[in-house]
Formats: structure tokens, C-alpha cells, sequence
């Protein structure tokens, strides 16, 4: 097992990683004894994990409750279902709320813990690599409202977050290689050394070994938990965590979130942004085409579909309050692992790299 | 204009308290300009004070919400309306939610800003004495679930709280008294100087002479302003605030919220505490008559009706999940100004002390 401190003083906690974690969970954090437990699941994880985790929980007094899987449910009628359940089995203030399953749960379930009486502890348990290597850390909550995502929500910190990396074994293919987007953006931006780690260690991650998947899960984290440390409420540098993000937002909205998994339109979106970087002159030549190789290796898309119209990527960026500052905000790239916010591209510019992203034709 | 400061950390503020402030904001706090500012008010208040308010916010872009007026409003379904007002006039994290009226308007603007877009800044300018002196210090916003007060919410603070006296001229007498319990209580518990300066000043306070209410408040504020800092999240000394307040919220309870203001009921609360505290030889004798001519001059309630069983007072107080924690944590005093938290009162002496704060049959 490994663990990476979250260092947000008084809100400071632990993320343990390893494999076998959920048949012992007592090692990995402490509950007292005799409180109440709500563990918040889903349809798809419930069946595969709940049941190892209560018999896990000694001497607690575990309730739960499993909501239907998808990001349509991310709502402020399932955020609703949490609270009644907590009022239902009498929570009080020492009662903790588990979340067991993706980043869905993981939102609903964190905002619940946070609105109940001003707030009562949580402890994370994400099972899909998204959520383990990114929804893990940073204490981002909410649930969507229907003029925009995450409308509503607040910054709550768990008290302890549990990956366990055997939950891992169970995640369909796409949704893996979606994952590793996000590991492949935060050593793109900040950690050439990890970079060249994941280079090396592609075959071993993509057979899922436990050892690779550990050691890549830890070094995410930890990645991201310097940037969290830095800027807990997002005001500055955590920007750089949006690497490829601005463009592949927009390729979901035009696509109407129907095409893409949100890993693979921020893979494209970082092959857009890689190149940008390149025709700035900000960055070395050939750091596209590196970034393409590894992502490629993860199974993930590179190019932006030919049906799709440069200008209606702009268009939706420009659109697009949160992305506006994406427009004159972008996250680019100095040299491998060394992520900047830029605001001084231009649109024929940006235009330029969306076209080298399409295929020829 | 006086000034006392929130000491916070990154979350401190200033509350500015003065007459006149509401035609001159911009001297009390700055809101950058061009930006939107969006004002959270109540039927009864708007009519008397939005428009000065907007007038004095020169050089931004002023948006308005005006609820109904009363504590039944403070749910969900209001929450949501300012959180669709937010989307409406299209606000960014840079929007600044500003609250005009009482508590109830607090809780729920409060509790907007703390959950849109995972918290936007917020200003209170609290009309009432009560929020004034009490809701305007220590973060709490939220709303009430049908199954319990203040169900849902988060400790949120205000980046400022302005103060203006001049609004308490239209305040209504019984509410004016109401306010008047939460200073007493403060003084009662942690400041005997104080309660000794309001002795003293009574018939000026009664008169709402501006420099004697300016001098009150601010006194009042500051004194909840070193709890709060001692302890933002009422985990520990926080609960002498709650002198009076068990016995209060189980009367209000059995009279079913309709015969009393919550500060009327904590006055009668703190009777029965200051006479538990005597009968328990925590306290000099005296204490508890001296505490009576007080809120008599206040025009407060000091009896408990006769028709009311104090055994049932006991048994609410036992049924009510926050109230447990009161019968064994009740705030009583060891001295005039020196509240205690105390769990060896036991059921005879708290029986004693409520049958005590009858009239005599």
C-alpha cells in the first residue's frame, strides 16, 4: 500500500492506495466505534463491491443507499434522496458518509456530506481510474443543474480517500484508457520524469499489472495534490489542471456528450493544445507527436473528426462563459512537463492548430 | 462607523456598523467595477431600503430578488430561485451576492453563494437586531428541511457585513426586543462589563438612540466574533452561545413556533438556566433576579406559562436529537459573565429550576 498526503492544514488527509484494500479497510482509516455509516453506491459498483466493504466495517452500524449509474443522474433530485436518507436513519453530526464508485457518486454523495447540518465527514472510495486519479483529490462537490454542469456544489474535503486498485479489474476498456487521459495531462503539465515513466511502463498499465497501476495512481495523486495544496479554491495554478481541456469541452458540447467519454475529448483536446504549443514556438518541436505516441499507446483518439468545423469549436469556447476565460486563458505547454496559462494566442492562431488536429483530406 | 474584525484566517472580514452607511456603501466595502451584483431582499424590506442600497452601488450592474417575508420561506424551493436568478442574469464566480433583510434572507443568500458555482462572495447587510447581532457573525447560511431547522446548509462567510442602525428604526417593537435577548445573552455568559453597560443604558437602548445602539452592537459582535474565531465550526466553545437556547427551542416546540419570537423563548431559557445554575450553587444568589430586570427592562417574557408541564419541556428536550446533547451539555453560569458547558445537572435539579420559572399557583 502507498499513501500521499494532502497538505490543506487543518483539512489535511490521506489517500491510500494499493490492492486487497476494501476486505480491510480498518487499516486504512478509523471509524469509531458504534456511529453510523451511510455508504452511497450505484447500480453497477453496488453489486461487485458493497457487500465486501460492510463486512469490512466492524462494529459500525453501516446503512446504504445505491443510486442508478450515469452522469444523468448527477442531480439535485438524487443529491435530495441522499439527504432524506441521511434524515431517514437519524445521522447526527458524527455520522460518516462513504462513497463507493465513480466521480457521480463520489460529487452527489461529497455534497451531501457537505450541506447536511453544515457539513459531516466523508471518506472517498472511487473505483473508476478517473475518479481515483482525479475526482479523488481537490474536494470539488455538486451535482449538475439543467443550464450547465456542476452548477451547484461546494469545495469539501474528505477525511480519507481508499483506492483500491482490484476494483480496477471490473472497469470496461474505454473507461480505463478515458482514466488515463487524465494521468497522461498532469505529467504532461508538470512531470516529464513521469512522463517518460508512463512511456515505459505502457504495456504493463494497459494488462493493468498492480504494481504499474499503484505506482501510476500514487504518482497522479501526487502530482495533483501539489497543485490542490497550492491553490485549494481554484484561483490560480490549479488552472494548469486543464490541460486539453477548454477544446475537448467544446468537442463534448458539440458532440452533445454522446460521442466522446470525457477522457478521450481531452485526449484530442491535448493533441490540439500540444500543437498550438509547437506553432507558438513556446515548446520544442516533436512534443506533439511524443504526447500522440503515448496516447495512441493508451488506446485513446488523436484526431478531431473532418466533419467537425474549426470555427464551431471557437464558436462553442467563445460561447461558453466558463471557456471564454479558456479562450484568452489556455493552457499550453513550455517544454514536456511544463505547463503555462497563456493568453496571448490569437484566433487564426488557435484556428491553425484545431485544422492540423483533423485528418487530412 | 465603528469596525470590529472576524479574525479568520484567509476567511476574515470586517462588519462595519454606523448610521447613514447604506447611501454610501462604496465607503464600507468595494465591489469591483462593471461587475454584477445580485441583492437578496424580502417584501417587507425592499420597499424601504433596496432602492437607497442600489442607488449608493455606483458603476456596477445591480440585479434584484425579493422573496416573501417569514421563516416558512426559508426552504429548498427559495434556495433554488436565487440559485436560478444566479443563472438567469448569467453570473460568474465573480458575482457578488449581497443580502438586505433578516435572517431568513441571510441563511438563504448565504447558502446560494456558498453552493452556486462552489461558492461566490457574499455581503450581509442585516436589517434586523437579531440578525445584526447574531447572523451576521459566524457563517451560518442554510435552509430548513420539513423535517428539521437548518437541515441543510454550510459554514459560509461573508467577505464584509454592513450594519446600518437606521434600519432598526422601522423595526417593529416586539422584534426590536427579540434582538435584545441574544445581547443579553452574550453579555450573561463572557462579559459581565458589558451586561453592567446595558444595565445602564437600557432606557437609551429602549429609545434606540443611534449612539447607544451603534456601541451595543458593536460590543455584542465583538464578543461572538472571538468565539467564532476560537471555534469557526462550533465544535467546542461555541456551544456558550447556546446559553438559554435549550430550554428556549423546546418551549418554542411545544407551543408549535406560534406563541413566541425565538428571542422571547431564550429569555425565558435563561431564567430557568441562571435559576439552575443558582439551585446548583454554580453561581452566586442573585444572579438569575439580577438577569430578570434586565429583559423585564427589555420588555421580555420571564415566566414560563403555567399551563406548560415541565416534564414535558424535559421529555422534549430528550426527543429532540440537538436538544440530547443539550440536557447533557447544558450552557449554565459560574459566575456573572462566565458561562460553563455542564453535564452533572441531573433530572430533579433541571425539573426544580423549570417549576421555579412558573408563576406561583
Amino acid at each position: 500500500m502507498q499513501t500521499v498526503k494532502i497538505d490543506l492544514a487543518e483539512r489535511s488527509y490521506m489517500v491510500s492506495i494499493g490492492s486487497g484494500l476494501l476486505d480491510d479497510v480498518n487499516a486504512v482509516f478509523d471509524i469509531p466505534g458504534a456511529s453510523t455509516v451511510l455508504v452511497i453506491s450505484n447500480e453497477t459498483v453496488a453489486p461487485l463491491y458493497l457487500d465486501r466493504l460492510t463486512a469490512s466495517l466492524v462494529g459500525v452500524n453501516v446503512q446504504s443507499l445505491v443510486l442508478p449509474d450515469g452522469e444523468s443522474y448527477k442531480t439535485s433530485e438524487y443529491w435530495s434522496q441522499i439527504i432524506d436518507k441521511l434524515i431517514e436513519i437519524r445521522s447526527t453530526r458524527d455520522t460518516t458518509l462513504i462513497t463507493l464508485g465513480g466521480g457521480v457518486v463520489g460529487d452527489l454523495g461529497g455534497f451531501a456530506a457537505a450541506s447536511y447540518m453544515r457539513g459531516i465527514n466523508f471518506i472517498q472510495i472511487p473505483t473508476s481510474l478517473l475518479a481515483q486519479v482525479d475526482a479523488s483529490v481537490g474536494g470539488k462537490t455538486g451535482f449538475n443543474h439543467p443550464r450547465g454542469k456542476n452548477l451547484i456544489g461546494a469545495f469539501h474535503q474528505p477525511v480519507a480517500v481508499m483506492v483500491d486498485i482490484d476494483t480496477l479489474e471490473t472497469l470496461p476498456a474505454r473507461e480505463f484508457s478515458a482514466g488515463l487521459a487524465e494521468v497522461v495531462k498532469i505529467a504532461a503539465v508538470r512531470d516529464e520524469e513521469f512522463l517518460t515513466w508512463l512511456e515505459n511502463n505502457s504495456p504493463a498499465i494497459m494488462a493493468r499489472e498492480p504494481e504499474a497501476l499503484t505506482g501510476m495512481i500514487s504518482r497522479s495523486i501526487a502530482n495533483k495534490a501539489e497543485v490542490v495544496a497550492e491553490d485549494e479554491r481554484e484561483a490560480g495554478v490549479r488552472a494548469l489542471l486543464n490541460f486539453g481541456h477548454s477544446f475537448g469541452h467544446a468537442l463534448e458540447t458539440l458532440t452533445h456528450y454522446r460521442s466522446y467519454l470525457h477522457g478521450e475529448a481531452v485526449a484530442i483536446g491535448m493533441m490540439i493544445a500540444s500543437r498550438l504549443s509547437e506553432l507558438r514556438g513556446l515548446c520544442e518541436a516533436g512534443f506533439n507527436e511524443r504526447l500522440g505516441k503515448l496516447l495512441q499507446s493508451f488506446n485513446l483518439p488523436l484526431e478531431l473528426p473532418g466533419n467537425i468545423d474549426p470555427d464551431d469549436i471557437i464558436d462553442t469556447m467563445k460561447l461558453d462563459k466558463k471557456v471564454i476565460a479558456g479562450l484568452t486563458r489556455l493552457i499550453l505547454v513550455k517544454s514536456v512537463g511544463h505547463g503555462i496559462i497563456d493568453s496571448t494566442s490569437d484566433i487564426p492562431q488557435i484556428a491553425a492548430a484545431i485544422k492540423a488536429s483533423q485528418p487530412e483530406t
